[in-house]
């Protein structure tokens, strides 16, 4: 048995890239650049009225002039205007083009404007409420880095710039495969002993918050079967998520089959809890990579977070830092020679992450799971005093 | 002028619901469970077996009975097994029904079998590796409550219980309408005087996030056509996100349009920067709300973390709470009476939550929103030394 750095360092030695996909803007969403990004042009692209009032030569207010009649209206989205006498003034919208022969403009609760001339009744600094040409970004300059992960302020940039269509990393093209035939799907009446499927629905609801969508395949507990329907799996998929088959029961077929098709065991079993039946193996020349977990919710559930979402990562060029640090709210001793990821729930509190352990029921309980909002991490046999500080794998988003 | 704090509790007292929708399982991650999940069984449903190996019944072993015959084999999803002689052996596999006459699992790892003997190599505890029946959840207990946000954890638990579809919270019907002549579309080569349209697609990201997808409609500077177009939209919509057209400019045609409309005005103009000339208003009868942002791309994207996501939590039940609290990284100082939202990162380091401040440059800028995660809020008339705590409200998902 590894220990859980050594399989997660083998987890990311697997990785690859999976091309690159040219999508709308509207689309892009959570999706992660593949380009890199320039201004096409000065951002703002012209001298641009922030305030709506008037714009002056500031010399002429400088020489004393403070009543200046108005020449004509400057809207936003029209056509430069030239100011003709610089002792007069041009009324402008906020996102108007400064006018020519202008630099300085008032807005209008610093005027008094009567019978087309408008009377300056407050101190006016040269340049004032404009947003100067390139100020934001030059032409040319880079506004969005490839490999960023864009969320809706990116969507913003790459809407100024005028990207409609966007390059962006392709994903995986993954299968969520159960197994065993103790499962029934979510319809159907369990038998007394049986239950439900469960573990399928979490990973592809998981993987729809990455951006994958999923095909999810089950199969039986049989080894000639296993290995036929493994076998196309292999070929169609990129990812192969599997829950289940990986202990050491008699109906475990899964190790042996992937061994008959040709896939590269990694590693089989971590020196954690839980999760540690967990089976991480490669079939190179199919270049598909396959996580095959143990078939209790808790354990898939912290095994996806734990290595699919780095792994997934480092394919897409993202940080596969996934952990921080927090501090904990109780005690807690590991004595054993296992890493143990424990539930808790973290919360801001006075600008510190505090963590409260969520009490569970072992590997089979799901509901505990609904309470928490990450995994801390305990090395083997170390002690833990409340207010320690250790490291925690968010499965949740906010902290609020 | 009201204060952002007004301004808030306001916006939240114009809240409403908008009734359910009873959805498929595979759709329901993120959105808000509207009903009481109940355990449809125990949890587990039986006495399960939690490790492949043997079950015996402890009171031989107890007597000394070293040495169990194998009987036969219980592998999951097959109906009990009973131990016919006390002095013998069922072989399980996890997740089996537990055999009658049996209380107690030993692992494989613990036996030696040869000759369809196990032979017990390691101390025995009664009612080992056995999950209880009903010791999660027992049957009718409440597994999820109505109300909380749907992550993958949660999707598990549904599955388990046999919830292939699921009453949830129905979103707003939304609609996202930029103003302003200025603006040509993403795709379009923009004349010197013209800008993109940016506000829209990031609006319509951020929405999209929230499980909410929208149309996105334009509205040209044009007092008539103003009141024509909004008039449907009034009439078609439950909440209109606006950009652009509220200031005091002389196309600003909104608030007289809604006025006109026999829209209710609840403010123009709050004391913040950026942000200050929102207008919010509802018309009572037709039932819409009327969040209407000031067109710079950096307070419509404010305005709608500050106030729109607070009042769809409301709307559909969830916290309003949008802040946490942090630690400066730098000075601030606010001399204005406005409260301030200023662009911050925030990492968490050692279990802490430090805000650096991102340079912007004005509510024009774009790009400074792609650095930073969140905002940090200011009151009026404060200064505020590094290591001060400062509410936060993030604009994105993690801290990592």
């Amino acid at each position: 048995m590894i220990t859980h750095q050594e399989a997660l360092e083998k987890v990311l030695a697997h990785s690859q890239g999976f091309g690159t996909i040219s999508i709308s803007l509207e689309q892009a969403n959570g999706c992660i650049l593949a380009e890199q990004v320039m201004a096409d042009r000065d951002f703002p692209p012209f001298d641009r009225v922030t305030k709506d009032g008037i714009a002056i030569n500031f010399e002429a207010y400088h020489l004393g002039v403070r009543d200046v009649p108005i020449q004509e209206i400057a809207a936003a989205g029209s056509p430069q205007k030239t100011l003709l006498n610089a002792t007069a003034c041009i009324e402008v919208m906020t996102g108007a083009m400064l006018p020519k022969g202008t630099d300085t403009v008032i807005m209008y609760e610093h005027l008094n404007i009567k019978d087309g001339t408008a009377s300056i009744i407050k101190e006016v600094k040269k340049g004032q409420n404009i947003h100067i040409k390139g100020s934001d970004e030059p032409k040319g300059s880079l506004v969005l880095a490839a490999g960023i992960k864009i969320g809706s302020a990116e969507i913003g940039v790459l809407a100024s710039v005028g990207k409609a269509m966007v390059t962006v990393k392709k994903m995986p093209k993954a299968c969520i495969v159960s197994t065993g035939d103790e499962l029934v799907g979510v319809a159907e009446v369990p038998a007394p002993y049986q239950i439900r499927k469960s573990n399928s629905y979490t990973l592809q609801s998981a993987l729809k918050e990455q951006g994958i969508p999923t095909n999810v395949v089950h199969i039986n507990d049989d080894k000639a079967n296993t290995v036929k329907q493994l076998k196309q799996l292999l070929l169609d998929y990129d990812v192969l998520l599997l829950s289940g088959g990986v202990s050491k029961g008699k109906y475990d077929y899964l190790p042996e089959a992937f061994d008959a098709l040709g896939v590269k065991k990694v590693f089989h079993r971590v020196k954690q809890r839980p999760g540690k039946p967990f089976w991480f193996g490669r079939h190179e020349t199919l270049a598909t990579t396959i996580f095959a977990f143990p078939g209790n919710p808790a354990s898939t559930f912290a095994n996806y977070h734990i290595y699919f979402l780095p792994w997934l990562n480092q394919c897409t060029g993202l940080s596969t830092k996934q952990e921080i640090q927090v501090l904990l709210n109780n005690d807690f001793d590991n004595p054993t020679d296992l890493t143990r990821f424990a539930r808790a729930k973290v919360s801001a509190v006075s600008g510190r992450l505090h963590a409260q352990l969520i009490a569970g029921n072992g590997s089979g309980d799901l509901t505990s799971l609904t309470k928490s909002n990450g995994l801390l991490r305990f090395e083997p046999q170390k002690n833990y005093g409340k207010g320690s500080q250790v490291p925690f794998i968010p499965t949740r988003k906010p902290f609020l």
